[in-house]
């Protein structure tokens, strides 16, 4: 009889019904109707819905201690004033860690399995990512100004490739070269990170075209638009994942699909800090690969990738007065294997031979019944909270709401340490105007 | 010693700290730091946020039995293909029970305690709010086309004077005069319905300005935009709601301040259904009294105020380029004093001598941790299942999660058999093509 490492009986397919899931080696090994076998270990769904788990393709987890401080300031009010003095004075590889196991925390709560981050001390993200066991996909930002991670461009690519070193042969968590924006790094910083990222075969992660005002400021300075800047140094490639991408013109978004660089859209930070919509629904016809993401705990304000996807599929039918603007299928494959097969992974999809990285969703409760449409009801009316049971690559993250990887009780009372001491230091700050 | 009929212990108020509450006779009677009283009933709130409920201002409650149907279509495909079939098909009291039940349950589970229904048989929605504790404004839509509750414009008017009269001296419920939409009501009609709001002293309730197709319209048929048509017809006073107002012109907001018209914004319906994004924060700047609704279950797809607030202050901020367009305590005095206050219901603050409607929602989640600004975070990182707690004039509606005043069981029970039989329809209605 054949053996799974993990099965879990009766859960629930959209398109298909109720089927058992044979997992071994990480991967979706059979689905059936019933499976008899042995299993190391069994999860019995109870017709819960099956669906991938998310890919957040954009955010800066450990921010999640810096969750809403400077509420409805416009992205450089917020980044100038509030955000970056608060980072000289905490960041360090203990607020790091601290905020890493708190995002953590609640982005397996929410059913997300591989996130792509940029910020500093990535090395301590790595380290809580496999403890976790969560995807990661980490770099710490390049910039052309010092910071706690190195002093000048070239001492920033040398961190990076010793980065990148140190986390050769594992299996979840993955280097990712990530120059911080055209705005912050020069011609010559961005081309000497695009080459490290093609000598390492490492994928790109970038903010680009965010706000109006960084068009204007890489115009003056460079005489062209984000993307057409970045084109003209040879930047772009199917390696490079560009988050933000609200302000392309037409041409750009040629370029963008010719190159075929990924997209990760993350609305709920570009409304909040006022950046803009991004007209995703155009580089979906366009065939650009789009991708979803938070952006920090500190814009959105929350890692909530269901809470994501419901504002994306909403939002581009109103703002484009079509609703066919974005199908609630096509919103779920962007939360989903967009984002996964935009750094080569192989997961998204409930199929055999694909990744083992999906959620139960129940369905027993008021605001999902009845239960007509399953991915549709899940993208317009499901919260996170409905997310029963993650599992990552074949191992089991949360069962039954129990985060089981990580240690809840001591993580939120740390969090609540951090808290007192940030917030006093603003406190500090206030007082002095 | 005094004597309160419910005494919460330890409540955190956003702009003050821990405080105890004394509730008498359906009022915050008393807010201290610590009260020492006897009282019928005593809740532990330890540390709890208490914040207002919410007033869902423009809705179709027994449409729940109808969500994640014909998900991704525009306003009138929607309508006329999917939802008006379904409604002549199946829509009786008995629909309208089993409907309002599992919207009431799920209004309270996230935290509302008013709503503005608009339906059939609105007299089963006014026994279940009955029985369920919560306030409701109601009245079944008057049109000039034949419905199961009359075949003529006079016919409508004398069943709503019927309505009126059998919920005379109600405290939860009371009577709303409801014409449709001013494309769907003659003049005459519309003339008719506020002469009897006038005679009874009632509120009125209506759909305006919804979609561009509706402009159109109107100004064909009467050669003036909606909001100026009802202005020339002598229906607009303070007493009046129009739902949607997404289509305004400068000349047509002033006139809605002038009169004190109240507008219900429902920003997911206004996208999921392509209608478009509402000038609000104009409206506010410009003195209009703005409220929040969710629409129609079936349109939304959920009754959830705490998502529908969050999704307005994020989308107003970015749909205008502006971090400042909304802010976090206006988008919850949207969502709460402003709606009760529309009706005339002196709730919507934790104060003293306000009504005692309010809920507890815990902070000890890792997305809300840590806490520095609550109201800021309720608003744009908390989901309904952090609402632990819901008191309706005094009454405790749900206590740790558990609804008090509903079957929840048997509700769910029954939604789902209504789903099955309407799932057999559509299969037909599909098969037909």
């Amino acid at each position: 009889m054949e053996r799974y490492d993990l099965l879990i009986k009766s859960a629930f397919l959209p398109d298909r019904g109720g089927v058992d899931i044979g997992i071994k080696d990480g991967k979706i090994a059979r689905i059936e109707d019933h499976i008899e076998a042995e299993a190391n270990y069994t999860i019995h769904a109870n017709g819960k819905l099956a669906l991938p788990s998310f890919a957040n393709m954009h955010t800066h987890v450990p921010m999640s201690l810096l969750r809403g401080i400077g509420a409805d300031l416009p992205l450089m009010d917020w980044l100038q004033k509030v955000i970056w003095p608060l980072e000289g004075e905490f960041v360090s590889p203990e607020f790091v860690r601290a905020g890493t196991e708190l995002g953590i925390l609640e982005m397996i709560r929410s059913g997300t399995t591989l996130f792509m981050d940029m910020y500093f001390f990535e090395e301590v993200v790595g380290e809580v990512s496999k403890e976790a066991g969560i995807r990661a996909g980490l770099g710490f930002g390049i910039l052309d100004f010092p910071t706690k991670v190195a002093k000048t461009p070239d001492e920033y690519i040398k961190r990076a490739r010793e980065f990148a070193k140190s986390l050769k042969g594992e299996e979840l968590v993955f280097p990712v070269i990530c120059p911080h924006a055209p705005y912050t790094c020069s011609p010559d910083t961005l081309r000497k990170a695009r080459e490290l990222a093609e000598e390492l075969d490492l994928y790109l992660h970038i903010h680009v075209a965010e706000t109006k005002g960084e068009v204007e400021r890489i115009k003056e300075e460079y005489g062209n638009t984000p993307v057409r800047h970045l084109e003209s140094i040879g930047f772009l490639s199917d390696k490079v994942l560009c988050a933000h991408m609200v302000w392309l013109d037409e041409e750009e978004i040629d370029i963008v699909r010719e190159r075929g660089v990924k997209v990760a859209h993350c609305p709920e930070s570009n409304l909040k800090l006022a950046s803009g919509i991004a007209p995703i629904p155009e580089y979906v016809r366009r065939g650009v690969h789009v991708t979803l993401g938070t952006d920090g705990p500190a814009s959105n304000d929350n890692l909530d990738m269901l809470e994501e996807l419901s504002t994306m599929a909403k939002l581009h039918k109103g703002a484009n007065l079509d609703a066919k603007a974005m199908d609630a299928r096509t919103a779920l494959k962007i939360a989903t294997e967009n984002g996964f097969s935009a750094v080569g992974i192989k997961a998204g999809r409930i199929e055999e031979g694909y990744e083992a990285d999906l959620i139960l969703v129940s369905t027993e409760n008021p605001h999902l019944q009845p239960l007509y449409d399953p991915i549709a009801q899940v993208v317009y009316s499901a919260r996170s909270s409905d997310i029963d049971t993650v599992i990552c690559r074949g191992k089991v993250l949360m069962e039954k709401g129990e985060v089981k990887t990580l240690d809840e009780e001591r993580i939120l009372h740390e969090a609540k340490r951090w808290g007192e001491r940030i917030s006093s230091f603003l406190d500090r700050l206030r007082s002095q105007g």
